[in-house]
Formats: C-alpha cells, structure tokens, sequence
C-alpha cells in the first residue's frame, strides 16, 4: 500500500491518470526491463476471472487445453511468408544457452501459428483427425520499439491463442464467428463493456490470415481499442507447413484454419473504460474484492462494531467480500477502496447498529442506507454492472459520427469521434488517413449496412461501411 | 491417434518404455528445438488439475497469484552470488530484439528470485507490508545440456513458484514444512504416489538458500526423484537485494524469505510409478476420463446398445466419463485406453442389457460384473487410487535399504535400492559417491531418528540419516 497521492483528472492529463492509477492501485509494477511489466495480483485475479469463463466456454465447444513451447527456431517461423513479414521486426531472440552460441536463433514466440502448425502436420493424417480444436493460456513477446504502455502494449504480455483445423471451410468460418460472439459475451458479462463486432479491412487483418474479424471497444476519448481477435486462416499455413489429410472419398486434401485470441491488453479496456478521477471502477466480475466493509467506531464502540462487521461478512455468502479491519481511518479506507475500484462499499457504524441498517455506497456514485433485513449485495452489484454497461453503451452510441465525405471523416476524427463512413475498398485512403491523422481502421461492423452508394473518400461506388478511428 | 504399437516392457527396456508410452499415449510431442516438448492435453489436463487443488489450498494461506516478466538482466540475475553460480551454465539469453542488438543481455528466468526480490524492496517498507506471500504459474527455462527427458528434464517445462517474506524467522520456517506438508498431500491424493519429506543435505540445497527441505518419490527401478521443493531462504536474498522494512520498534530490519515449487516434472512420477506394459495407468484424480465406456454390438443390436450406452454415461453424474461410439472394434478401444491410462473401463454389450449388468475394468486389473443398479463408479475409483497407492508404498518401503557401513551402502545403491544411512555430515563422502556410482543424497527424512552413532561411510560420529540413490 503506502504512497497514495491524489490522481490527475482524467478528462485533463489522461496519460498521467492511466499511469499514476493503474500504480496506486496495485496494478501493475514496472521492472527494469522497458515494457516488462508485473501484473500484480489486483490485475492477475482478473486474469484469472476471463480465463475461468473462457475454459468453461470452450470447453463446451470441444477445445482442449494444451502447451506448446515457446522457442521457436529461425527457420520455422520464417515458413510462412506473409506471418514472418507481420512479426519480423519485433521478435526477440535468443541467441545463447549457458556460454555457448547456439546453431540456430531461437524466436520467443510472437504467436504460435509456425510451432504449432509444423507439428499439427504430424497429428493431422486422415479425416478421423479432423476437427482438431485446441487451446493454449501462454506468455508472448513482441519486442515493440514504441514507447510501451502497460497492459495496452507491453513487450511481453500474457493470452490465449486458440488453433484449430476443419476439413470444410464453412465450419471453419462458423467457428470464427462463434468464438467472436464468446469474446463480445466476455466484454458483456465480464467487463460490462459493450463492443462492435466486425471484419477487420485487408490491411489491417492478421498477418497470414485469409481474413481476421475482431471486437472493438470505443473508449470515452474517442479512441478505439481492438479487444479481441478470431482469424481465418484459409489454407495458406496448411499449405506453408505442409498440413493435409486424407478424405473419406481416398483424395488428400488441404484443410482450412483458424486461431483467436484475447490478451491482457483487454484488461487496459476495463481501467480506460470505467476508471475516474478517484481512481479504477471495477465490474463485479472482475474485482478480486466486489465488496468491501468499513466498521466506523469509537474506542468505545470498537468491539462492539467489529462483531457486527464480522457477523455481516460471514452472512455475504456467494459475494467475494472483505472487511477492512485495519487501524486507518475510515476516510483513508474510503479512498483507498475506491481508487481500488471496488464496486461496493459497505459502511457499518454505532448508529447503524442501533438502527439495524448499514450504509452502502456504490463505486458508480449512489449511496443508500438500507435495513439489514432486505441487503441484497448480489442485487446491489448487478446493479453496478448494469450502471456501468449502460453508460459504457452511451459512450459507444454517441462517440460515432456518421460521415459522407471526406472532410466530414476527418473532422470527426479529429474533435475526438469514430467516423462512420462507406468505403470503395481502396487502401491508399488507408494510408492517407493514418498518414494525415494517425487513424486507422477499426472494423467493418457485421451490422451495418451500406448507406450511400459513395466511398467517402473518392465518391466512387461503396463497397463497405468502415469506423474510422484513433486507437489504442 | 493412429499408430498404436505395442510398448517395449518396462522392466526389460526402461527408456525405451518410457519414451514409446509418452508418445504412444499422446501426452508429449517432441518439437524441432531439442528438449522443448509439447504438453499435449492428455497431460496438460494433469497439470491443470494439480493448479486447481494448489491454488485452492494456498488461496486459505493467504497466498495471491500474480505474474512478473519472465526477462530478467544480466546485472539483475547476478546479484546473489550463490545464486547465478547455480543457475548461470543453464541460462538462455536473449541477446537481439528484432534486428538490434540489445544493450544489456535479458535471461529468461531459470527461477525468479532474481526478477521479483527486486521489486520486492520496493513493496516492502514497513512491518505493515508483511508477511508478502506470493505465487505465480509460468514456464521457465534451464538450457542443460544433458539428454534431455520428456518431463523429466525439459528445457522448458511449467512450474508454480511461491515467493514469500517474513518479518520472524520463524513464521517463515513454519511455513516451509506447511508447503512441504501441502506438496505430500497432492502426492498423495491426486498422484497416489506417497513420498519421503526431508531436508536435502548443504551440497543438494537451492542455489542461494539458507537450507532446502523436498519430497522424495522411489519409483519401482529403486531411483529416487525430487518432487517438489520448499526453501527457506534466510537473509541472503533480502541482503542482496536491499529488502528491508521498518519494525514497530522504529528499526530497521531484514527479513526472511521462502520459495517453494513444483514442476511438470512431477507428471513423469506419474507415468513411472504407475505405468505398466500396456502404457499408462492413471490416478483418478489426475485422468481426463475416469471410466471409458465401450459399447459392444452387432450390426443388429447396435442401436439398442448405443443407447444404453448413452442413457449410462449420462447416470455418471461426477465422473469424468466419455463413451467411445466411434467405429473402431472392441479390441481396439480396449487397448487404446488401456495406453491411455483411464482407470476403468465399462463394457456394455447385449447380454448385459438382458441381465441388467455392466463388465468393469479396473485399470489395476480387476474384472467384475456389476448389477446396474449397484454401480458405483465412484467407489470404483477411489479403489484403483487405493491400489495404486499402495502398490507405491510397497516400492517405497521394499526399496530402502538400512546400511550401516560402506560396503552395504554402495552394495545397495548398485542392485537398486536406496541406501539408508547415518553420515557424519562430511560432503566429500558425497562427491565420491557421485563419482564412482552416480548417486547423491536424496533427502534427509524428517521421520527418521539416528539409528547408528556411526557414519556409514567412515565411522566418525554420526549427526543425520540420509537416504542415497541414483536419481531421475
């Protein structure tokens, strides 16, 4: 604990707020080593909320858990030529063992699509073998040269990567989709943020991919945030690493694939998302603590107090509570509990006792003061949840403009909006637009439609509806 | 699947036993990179289910997960000079982060006392701050370069790592057999395997630790393993990475820390202790599927059985059951889960339909025939945990032998057993040992008493009884 100061405004110094709140409330903690980052266990814990959901899901859907190593030689991750060039540049090495050079540089992995893929060749023979569906909970390395931003762009970071192979295409693409839908539930029900589901454009799509689709989460400055991925793959790695199986009908045949991801850059979403001047705003499902009870006593009233405080805690059954019985005092437990971000807080004091009451307060602001007889914490945190899914949802529905043209995209983009536009498909817009603006593609959102014939940009005929956008 | 060959015998061929049963059974698969396996699910389901009860049973010590990067710098990881001079012939540098050159080299972490005890000092500066108890599940790497063993010695192989700080001694020492304790009991429950806890001798202790206490398993060649280790490190640590905190009595002060771990090694326990010529048997607590259920049927009566089948694998309510419909004959599933390892196996054929009764396997050896209605799956189980495990003790307790001089020592260790002696604490006792049989001290027993006065080895006066063994 120890050195709490207050934060800056958000809205004001947004990158000193993200900085000094994901440090003061325990986060993260930077290493000697730029971009290499300790999740602390207040992250680690929600780390482990999204995996617990996760393995449940996949679970059902036939996925297996499994790992592969991390050190993947020169000569394999090169063998696909389109993923190499994607990962090239921020892949680290390893070049020793002990005091001696070894024959071959080593990748850590950037991604698994080549150590796996070369080794699915062996597993994958005839149909029998096919679908073949797994799952891995991992570390990655991308030796970025930006100047990393914790759990947004870190150096090493933690995920899951899921791979799978299908003899036909059409399960293959329904897979993409069906993970896609997991990811936006996870967003939903987890971290009580709504997201847009969609293609990502050619240029922005996974390197080696047929075609990648993503969610993305629009934050309340306007900038965008890729929250999760699910490509794929076509038969481009199958055919790279030598991937076929025998059919039924006695012809060999390439097989089609997909991998999806979601990492603990998703967890940046969160604090972003919901975090104010007084610190994070947690979502009950996430938070190691949903709720927190603060005995407010005299000297005299102490013992008292605490034995009713002790009594509440055991009678919170189902909720993940913790009474703060240290010797600070109450207001330091306030801001201490709150910039953890602690969706409730439960004040329990002399006079409460007396009147069969306690006080609670909701992280996202309502304080109530409600009898003992009809507290209903569980009631009570989905009603945080739904505060916060709903006023995420406005930022959502409001930070989108709708454009026609060019000037209109980019004076969007500019006052801080996601610009909505239809697109001719040409990718030199692309590059004028991230050129110009630094804004890029976020997705092609599955539920839109085209809404003029014209490509904002040119004015020639549409093809797509695009979110143009600043983003994490 | 595929390519099931029958195994080499286990006593006849032991590595080569070991290495067809791995593979065969699809628990590993080798990768390019020599000792870099892939822990395919069969096994890593194993590893998941020794994370869910260690988790749960350090979660009521207080202990939270976390996670720090796995890069730690040259300057970093030699600090504690006992330390790298135990890890440094094994470490794997990164020297190169996409096309640059790194300034400083980063090892990947062998162990991570290094990485955190850094940052340690800065979360702990008052007595407020402790006990700090800590855990993380990560992989690790140790470039040796002996033959590597799948589990046995990986390159990279998974681990948990509890880290932890105390301001008394004490505390901390109390802790260490805590752990130990905790370590025997997933032995005992979930591996069926039981094990020997002790101190290891100065000469086997942690690189950098005041002293290292192990469980030791005997598997039935009479080599011994190192399962799982608790470490009290003392001060040394916290000296050389300038922890200290400020006692109540306003002085400053070091404190003493543990770490403890286990390993993925700890899965070839398994596969040694209870393996046999027709491959695997698993421990109920650690198999994917507990009771396989074979259907047996002629074309006619196919749709009749297949349909009991299914009524019975749903009546399993708690079992981790799977019923094999596929088309492949009787025989065949038989002796695929037989490699597998699944501990029953549950035929239901016509006849049985008739008679209301079902043919049990116990993986163990023994067949029954069941009534229906006096099936208990469960109680079936935990009879093959209980014959597993006490087929181990048998191993255990048959393969120490007490030797009371030289001759009888090496005598025992040369014919495969595992000496029991008292010593007189002289280590070059321990380095001819080594030297001319290529055994060590296992551990010293905490349950043994000094039964001679005499050093086995040389007649001076003994102070410990030691357990020495060829070791995996």
């Amino acid at each position: 604990m120890g050195e709490e100061q207050g934060l800056k405004a958000k809205k004001e110094d947004f990158k000193a707020w993200y900085a000094e709140v994901i440090k003061q409330a325990e986060l993260i903690e930077h290493t000697r080593v730029s971009g290499c980052m300790v999740f602390r266990p207040w992250a680690y814990f929600m780390w482990e909320q999204i995996q617990k959901y996760f393995n449940k899901e996949i679970k059902k859907l036939g996925v297996e858990n499994l790992y592969f190593p991390m050190l993947i030689p020169k000569s394999i991750i090169e063998k696909e030529e389109g993923h190499i060039k994607g990962f090239k540049a921020e892949v680290a090495w390893v070049t020793k063992g002990g005091d001696s050079k070894l024959e071959e540089p080593l990748a850590i992995r950037p991604t698994s699509e080549s150590v796996m893929y070369d080794i699915f060749s062996k597993w994958i023979r005839s149909w029998r073998d096919l679908p073949l569906k797994i799952n891995q909970w991992c570390n990655i390395v991308r030796w970025e040269f930006k100047t990393p931003t914790p759990f947004l762009r870190n150096r090493e970071f933690l995920w899951q990567e899921g791979h799978t192979v299908y003899a036909s295409k059409k399960d293959a693409e329904e897979e993409v989709l069906k993970i896609l839908r997991l990811y936006e539930k996870i967003f939903k029900e987890l971290f009580a943020v709504p997201v847009i589901m969609g293609k990502k454009t050619p240029k922005e799509k996974f390197a080696g991919a047929d075609y990648s689709t993503s969610i993305e989460a629009i934050l309340p400055d306007g900038k965008t945030i890729q929250a999760a991925t699910s490509h794929h793959l076509g038969q481009g790695f199958a055919k790279a690493f030598g991937i076929s199986y025998l059919d039924k009908d006695g012809k060999r045949k390439l097989p089609y694939q997909n991998s999806w991801g979601i990492s603990t850059r998703s967890l940046g979403v969160v604090i972003i998302a919901h975090g104010d001047d007084k610190g994070l705003v947690l979502p009950p499902a996430l938070a190691k603590y949903q709720a927190v009870i603060v005995p407010i006593y005299t000297n005299k009233s102490k013992d008292l107090v605490l034995e009713e405080a002790r009594a509440l805690l055991r009678s919170l059954k189902g909720v993940r509570a913790y009474l703060d019985d240290s010797d600070k005092s109450p207001g330091w437990k306030f801001n201490h509990w709150e910039l953890k971000g602690v969706p409730l807080r439960i004040e329990i004091g002399e006079r409460d006792l007396k009147a069969n009451q306690v006080v609670v307060v909701k992280r996202t602001g309502e304080k109530k003061i409600i009898k003992r007889s009809s507290l209903n914490v569980k009631a009570l945190l989905k009603e945080v949840h739904d505060e916060l899914y709903n006023k995420a949802l406005d930022v959502l529905n409001s930070k989108i403009k709708t454009v026609y043209n060019k000037k209109e995209l980019y004076d969007a983009i500019k006052s801080g909006f996601v610009a909505k536009s239809c697109w001719c498909g040409d990718e030199s817009h692309e590059d004028e637009l991230k050129e110009k603006l630094g804004a890029k593609s976020a997705n092609m959102p599955f539920s839109e439609k085209l809404f003029s014939d014209k490509c904002a940009f040119c004015g020639k005929k549409a093809k797509y509806v695009v979110l143009w956008s600043r983003q994490y």
